[in-house]
C-alpha cells in the first residue's frame, strides 16, 4: 500500500514526464502568471505571514529567525523580480549538447532534458519557496517542499497561487507539491524511486542531516570553511583589502573567510597591517604560536581550524610554504572557496590546480563566490559535491541529458560482423525533427 | 584510529590530489610504461591466472564464469589495444568549459579536473581492473579496486605491473589500491569523505546491493530492462529487423530488448511476421492476452514486464495507443534504452521526449546503447542515473570541473555598496597563466 508521500511523489513523478515535454513558451507564461496571481494577492499572502509571525513571536522565537520569516510587500517584489529575471533566461532544456554522424542515416543527439523531480527541504524563509519552485517550473522538473513549520500559513497560500496559476496556464496539476511534517520528509528522503536530486537549504547541522540519511544525491554544501592565503610575495595592500572583505563584507555566509593563512616570510608585515584593520572592525583574532609572536591575539587550535564561525572571529595561522598552505586547506577546509593573494602566477597556478576546492581565487575576496555575481542568471545553490555540478549552480544544475539515436532501421549485427562500419563523425547541428 | 582501509583511501585522496596536476603527457608516458610492463609479463600474468583457474575448477566455479576469469595472451592483447586507444583520447582534464568577463581585470574560468578517488568494485573479469585503472590514470583520478575473490592472484599481479609502471614513470604512488574482502568494500561504501564515485560493474543483484549501502554517487544500472516499440505506422520489415536484432544479437547484455509493445493496428500483420523470425532464432515468446489471440505464446504478466531476462526469452504486448508504449516504459522499464519504429517524426518525436530514459532510439536497435558504437572512444560504464552523468559514459563521467576566479584585488564591497558594476561578459579564452 502506498503512503500518501508516495502517491504524492508518484502523481510529481508523473506531472514531471508532461513537464519534460513543455515548451519554453508554455513555461514563461505559466511563470508571468504566477508572478501576477502573486502580486493580485499580495494581501492575502501578508496576512498569511503576519498570523505565522505572531504565532512565532508567543514561541519566543529569535528575532534573527523571525527576520527570515518575515514576507512583506518588498520580499514580494523581490521574488516577482526574481521570476521577470528567470523568463528572461535562455531555457536549459531541449539543448544539443553533441550530435555525431554514427553512420549514413543514423545520427546521435545528447540533448539537455529535466532531471524529474528535485524534494526541496528549507528552513524558515518563505521567499525560497517560490524562488526555487519557479527554477523548477522553468527547468521542467516537479518539486516537492518542505518548508519550516514557523512558516506554515504563508508557505501553503504560496503554494495554492503558485500551483493554481500554474495550473491555469496549461500546466500538469501534479508538479509543485507541498509536504507538511518531518514525518513527510524522513519518507521522502526513501523515494529514491521517484526523487531525482534532494536540495536542502538551512544551517550546516540540517544540511548535514539530510546527507547522511538519504541515498538520493543531494545538492548543496554543509560547511564552509574558506580560506585566504597570503603568499611570501603578496602586495600587503591588496592581501589587507581581500582578507578584510572575505572575512567581514558579511560574516553570516557560506562564503566568508573563516581562516587566514600567512607565510612566514611576509608574516611581520603583514599581519600587523592586517590586526588593524580587522580590530577596528571588531572582529575577534585567534592565532597559533607563530602570530601570537606577531599580533596580539587568542590562541587558535586544531578546533578553530574545522570551525565555521558565521561570526566576526578569525583563525590565524604562520604556514612555512605554499605547499603547507595547500594542505591545510585540503584538510580542515570544506572544499568551498579559497583563495591565495600573491604576485608570482606560478603560485598562483599551483594553489589553483591543487587546492581541492569548487572555487579557487587568485587575488580576489572569497565573497565572489555567488550565482549572480558569478553571473550565472540563476542560482540553484552552491554545491561542495564532486559531481555534477559544483560551486555555485544555475539552472544547468536542475537538467541533465538523454542521447537521442534517429536511424533508418539498422541493426548492430551489420556492424558486428563487418557489414557496415562506424563514420563518428561530429556534427555541427541542433536536434530538430 | 583509523582503519586500514582509511588510511588507503585516505593515501589514494593525497595521491589524487597529485595526479590532478600531471600534464596529459606524463600521464600517457605512464600509460605507455604500463602496457609495455603488461606485455613484458605476460608469463607471469597468464600463470597467476592459470592458479586461479585451477582453484575454480575445484571449486565448481560455473563454466560461463570460467570463461569471464579467463586471462589469457588474447585477453592481455586486447587490454593493451584499450590503453592504446587511450593514450590517444584528448585529456579530460583541464579544459576549460565557460570563460566571463565579471569586471575589468576579474576573469571567471570553469575548468575541468578529476573527481579525486573513485571505487571500483567488479566481479570476476580481470581484464575489467587494467580497463578501468587506465581510464582513472587518463582522467587524474585515484583508484580503490576490488576485484572477484575467484581472481585474486590475477588481479594482485595485475594491480602490481600497473603500480610498479606508473610509478616509475613518475605517477604518485597511491593512486591505486587493491581492496582484497568484502569487509574492506563494506568498509569503502561508508568512507564518503575520501571517495568521490562508485563504479560496480557485474551481475544486477550485485549493482543494487551496492546502490543501497552506500551514500557515495554510483555510477552505473542495476537493470536493463530494454522496449522496442513498433507504432501503427511502422514498416514491417523494418520492424522485425530491429526487434530480432535487439532481442537476439547478444542476449545477455543490459541493452538487448526484453519486451516488445506493439500498437493494436498493426499487431496482426506485425505479429506473426516477428514470431517466424524470433521462433527460428529459437526465442520463448511470451505474450499478453491480446497477443497470444494473434500468434502462439506462453502467458505473459506483471512479472514478466519487470523482468530482465538476459536470455533467449521475450515478453510482448499489444498496446490501443503511443501514450499506452510510453506509460508502460515509464512503468515497467529501467530508463536505460527504448526504441520506437515508426514512419511519423510527430510520434517519434513525442517518444522521444517523454520516455524517461538514458537513450531514446527511433528506427534503431536497442543494442546500439554502448559507448564504442556512440563514438565516446572509451566507455566507463552505463549509467541510468538522472544526475552527473547517463547512458553511456565516457571518460568525462570521470571528470568534474573547478572555478577559477583570477582577480586584480577585487572586493564584494565595492559592486555591493555601488561604487563598481559587473559586466558578465562572455569571453571566447581558455585559462592559462
Amino acid at each position: 500500500m502506498a503512503t500518501a508521500i508516495e502517491q504524492s511523489a508518484g502523481a510529481a513523478r508523473s506531472a514531471g514526464l508532461k513537464l519534460a515535454a513543455m515548451t519554453a513558451k508554455a513555461k514563461n507564461s505559466a511563470l508571468i502568471q504566477i508572478r501576477d496571481s502573486l502580486k493580485a494577492n499580495a494581501e492575502k499572502i501578508i496576512s498569511a505571514n503576519q498570523a505565522d509571525i505572531a504565532h512565532a513571536r508567543q514561541e519566543n522565537l529569535a528575532e534573527s529567525l523571525l527576520k527570515r520569516l518575515k514576507f512583506d510587500s518588498k520580499k514580494l517584489q523581490d521574488v516577482c523580480d526574481g521570476i521577470d529575471s528567470l523568463i528572461n533566461l535562455d531555457d536549459p532544456v531541449g539543448k544539443t549538447l553533441d550530435a555525431t554522424e554514427l553512420d549514413d542515416g543514423l545520427e546521435l543527439y545528447k540533448v539537455s532534458c529535466p532531471l524529474g523531480v528535485i524534494g526541496i527541504i528549507f528552513e524558515s524563509r518563505p521567499d525560497a519557496l517560490v524562488q526555487i519552485s519557479t527554477l523548477c517550473l522553468k527547468s521542467g522538473n516537479a518539486v516537492l517542499l518542505k518548508g519550516g513549520s514557523e512558516a506554515i500559513n504563508t508557505n501553503k497560500i504560496l503554494a495554492e497561487i503558485i500551483l493554481q496559476a500554474s495550473v491555469d496556464a496549461g500546466m500538469p496539476a501534479g508538479w509543485i507539491q507541498l509536504l507538511e511534517t518531518r514525518q513527510d520528509v524522513a519518507e521522502m528522503l526513501k523515494l529514491d524511486k521517484y526523487v531525482d536530486l534532494i536540495i536542502p537549504r538551512g544551517s550546516n547541522e540540517f544540511v548535514r542531516h539530510i546527507m547522511d540519511n538519504t541515498n538520493i544525491a543531494v545538492l548543496g554544501h554543509a560547511d564552509g570553511i574558506c580560506h585566504v592565503y597570503v603568499h611570501s610575495d603578496a602586495q600587503i595592500d591588496m592581501a589587507v583589502k581581500i582578507a578584510v572583505d572575505s572575512k567581514t563584507q558579511y560574516v553570516a555566509v557560506c562564503n566568508a573567510a573563516e581562516t587566514l593563512l600567512v607565510h612566514k616570510d611576509i608574516a611581520g608585515k603583514f599581519l600587523p597591517a592586517v590586526a588593524k584593520v580587522l580590530s577596528e572592525k571588531g572582529v575577534e583574532l585567534r592565532g597559533c604560536k607563530k602570530t601570537r609572536k606577531i599580533i596580539k591575539a587568542a590562541a587558535a587550535g586544531e578546533t578553530d581550524w574545522r570551525t565555521e564561525y558565521l561570526d566576526s572571529i578569525i583563525s590565524i595561522r604562520v604556514v612555512d610554504s605554499l605547499d603547507e598552505a595547500i594542505d591545510h586547506i585540503n584538510e580542515y577546509g570544506s572544499h568551498h572557496t579559497d583563495a591565495i593573494v600573491c604576485t608570482d602566477s606560478k603560485a598562483a597556478a599551483k594553489f589553483m590546480e591543487m587546492v581541492d576546492s569548487a572555487d579557487v581565487f587568485w587575488n580576489a575576496s572569497t565573497r565572489f563566490s555567488d550565482g549572480y555575481r558569478f553571473g550565472l542568471g540563476a542560482e540553484v545553490g552552491i554545491s561542495t559535491n564532486k559531481i555534477h555540478a559544483r560551486g555555485p549552480v544555475g539552472l544547468e544544475g536542475l537538467v541533465i541529458y538523454k542521447w537521442k539515436l534517429i536511424g533508418s532501421g539498422q541493426t548492430v549485427a551489420e556492424y558486428a560482423d563487418g557489414r557496415k562500419k562506424f563514420k563518428h563523425k561530429k556534427l555541427n547541428k541542433t536536434f530538430n525533427i
